[in-house]
């Protein structure tokens, strides 16, 4: 401990961020606002562990995101690993607690994940998600609930316009059954992989991939795209279109008249409480397997190329490997930090302005009386700092400068024995002189006024 | 994926929660409580990530401790580690960021930490820490305020009382230096060992303890115990014979003098915000090694065997690991599991009652509109949750109920069309008919009444 002793290098590891105070109050203050609207939509919030057995995390997405995975044994020699995403848990934990859930459940839950990918901007090791489920109900209105609440949660914070693409896996599967007949389940994961990448490579590029699937050709393929790029007067994926293309498909259309509705609900949504898009956009596939039914994304409008900051979708068989029940679920995320570095790179993220009070403390004998008026100020509601170390009183100005104090009452002998102060504005140099304790209470409503 | 894989057995590891609804809503409303109070008192939060580089965090506490942390070695071949409290990462974000830092930095930090000890029940191998420090400055005021602030926030919880109880190093070392002079460094720490035991084996056995130290007699052990154990009319060791003992030790004396300063400031404190006492305590020696001054450790009133629910100190060398810098600083923990494990023990977590709302959708035709509803609700800030599936109206009442929700209104073909509602009262029976859509609010308030 000495200062002699061989220094550590203070570092953090790569990926893993300190998050310093004026971010944390947004971060924090974001979180507040998802737990109040999530609890509005009957949301219930729960936790589960950072670390799971290995056995219940892996194998579910691919090898790669296996490979992400930070995993260890312990000193019980049990082969854990730290989750990558709340989802899996999640199915976990109802598993294991269907005995004392009501279902449909509808859970919030916000907790750090942990990947060890290739960081990049905006991409970090540990980060934090909320995630928004509805598990034991499989219809359109549980969609719509975990898309409107989670829309209204990023209406609320000051994005500068967002758009939730929604697509899905049913329909995704029907349109692929019907261009390329005979598909088996490699073409379909291929085809997924190949229309995921329409943004990035443009619609030829894709057509050329999905001409190489078993089944199809590059007519086939082609005439496959025209039907998904279609878009509608709003800019999104054009119905009519769809309909027509998938006539005869029954399955396909009952998913599509499902889609319509959440579709005309989200829009009624998005007239409500303005601030984002809601598009139907069939080119998003989603990489994971385990999808089902509606997916979405949702972009930054003032950032094309920074990619999602919520996404998720329906899953009908994630409890499914741990207990024989059936329990679909749908689900979207929020990746906080994702979001917090977005806002970073659009300029939104200021330093928080500070209506702290300061009190100095003149002379040793005002300390008591110091501490106590502290106390009065804070039980009032008022946030206030004081000095650290009686005297000095211009280097205690110079710290409530620093903090970002304006309003600063200074207490030494006279003040403790007339109980009487003075509160000066530091930025207008004007002060009140000769208040009464409670009088500096309403001087201050009056400041800030 | 298929229901014919082989399954998983849903658990949890050993020593590891999982937060149900009602004590998720108590534990996210402590720590919104937390960050709250803490902001009233200047303090500002900040964020760590989980996992350290494994040498930022060992060699600080015993071996003992060392082997509890969970440690392995990453992807990129690094040697890391979970943190397993949030000091000595703070030590370690201190040095790293000390030239963006405005000292004296108060920090609130609230977050999980990992020790793979031997579970007990209220003793789990994460759990949530909610620490306040104060670095950069070594004074009285500085003790204060992380001790007020935390007494504050404790009794803002319904904990039935609890004590907070003051210790400190350097006044400890005083008394050992004059009760067994010639002490060396090994002595005081198996004197501070014996001495935070006397709750535990009563002063006898610790005055045989104190004995076989180098220097130590048994009537010298035996009249340190007197003077450590003389207690004032408070119930607080008798500071007057404290002083007594001291004669002469201008240092002990002068620390003496400190400990007054705090006492007097807690004191009033405790008189004003009424929920714990404060008390000094010699006794309190705590085990880490790093304290340097005030020690404190927090039981609860009600449950004497428990063990403490918040603690800290001050610890001036703590930075000096890293850089050749001193920066002193005090902290406390508040062991938010800890503080909910007691909680439940006193009987004090009940179920959360419930005001939410519920609209049953009775047509498919009303989907729309009672989402519409169910979002006008939202907005006016009046939880509710709504049928996922139209139809069958009495299971989506069985549901209501089960949710503890005792409002509900039903949505079918003719309150779509006449656009009025009635709101019933599931418990009394009573329904309110024909409301138009925001009479609805009004009647929620008169229900709520």
């Amino acid at each position: 401990m000495s200062s002699n002793h061989k220094k550590i290098e203070p570092r953090r590891l790569k990926g893993f961020q300190d998050y310093m105070p004026d971010v944390m109050e947004i971060r924090s203050g974001f979180q507040a606002a998802i737990r109040l609207q999530a609890k509005l939509a009957g949301f219930r919030e729960i936790g589960t562990p950072a670390l799971e057995f290995a056995e219940t995390l892996l194998g579910q997405g691919s090898d790669e995101s296996d490979k992400q995975v930070y995993r260890f044994e312990d000193q019980g020699g049990r082969k854990v690993a730290l989750r990558f995403d709340l989802t899996i848990p999640f199915a976990r934990f109802v598993a294991e607690n269907q005995g004392v859930l009501v279902f449909p459940f509808k859970r919030l839950q916000i907790g750090d994940v942990w990947r060890g990918e290739n960081t990049q901007k905006g991409r970090y090791r540990e980060f934090c998600q909320c995630d928004l489920d509805i598990i034991g109900v499989d219809s359109a209105n549980a969609d719509v609930e975990v898309l409107s609440c989670i829309y209204r949660i990023l209406c609320g914070f000051d994005l500068g316009g967002f758009t939730m693409r929604l697509g899905n896996r049913v329909l995704l599967s029907a349109l692929l059954v019907k261009a390329f007949p005979g598909i088996d389940g490699a073409g379909e994961t291929a085809a997924l992989i190949a229309l995921d990448k329409i943004d990035k490579i443009g619609g030829e590029a894709v057509a050329q991939l999905l001409a190489k699937i078993h089944c199809a050709t590059l007519d086939s393929a082609k005439s496959l795209l025209v039907c998904v790029q279609a878009k509608d007067s709003s800019g999104g994926t054009d119905t009519a279109v769809l309909e027509s293309y998938l006539s005869g498909n029954e399955s396909g259309l009952a998913e599509l008249q499902r889609m319509k509705t959440i579709l005309a609900i989200m829009s009624a949504v998005a007239a409500s409480a303005i601030g984002g898009k809601v598009r139907l956009d069939m080119s998003i596939a989603r990489g994971l397997a385990y999808y089902t039914g509606v997916v979405y994304e949702t972009t930054l409008d003032g950032l094309p190329g920074f990619g999602s900051i919520s996404s998720g979708g329906r899953y009908n068989n994630l409890v499914e490997r741990f207990v024989n029940r059936s329990l679909p679920g749908v689900g979207g995320s929020i990746g906080l930090d994702r979001l917090l570095a977005g806002l970073d790179e659009l300029g939104k993220l200021g330093a928080v302005k500070s209506d702290m009070v300061f009190i100095a403390v003149a002379t040793e004998d005002a300390l008591e009386s110091a501490a106590s008026l502290a106390g009065v100020l804070r039980a009032a509601g008022v946030a206030c700092d004081i000095g650290m170390t009686p005297g000095k009183v211009g280097n205690q100005f110079k710290h409530a400068d620093r903090l970002g104090c304006q309003l600063v009452v200074t207490l030494g002998t006279s003040e403790v024995q007339t109980d009487t102060y003075n509160l000066k504005n530091m930025k207008t140099g004007v002060e009140a002189r000769g208040l009464p304790r409670l009088g500096i209470l309403e001087q201050l409503k009056s400041e800030n006024n």
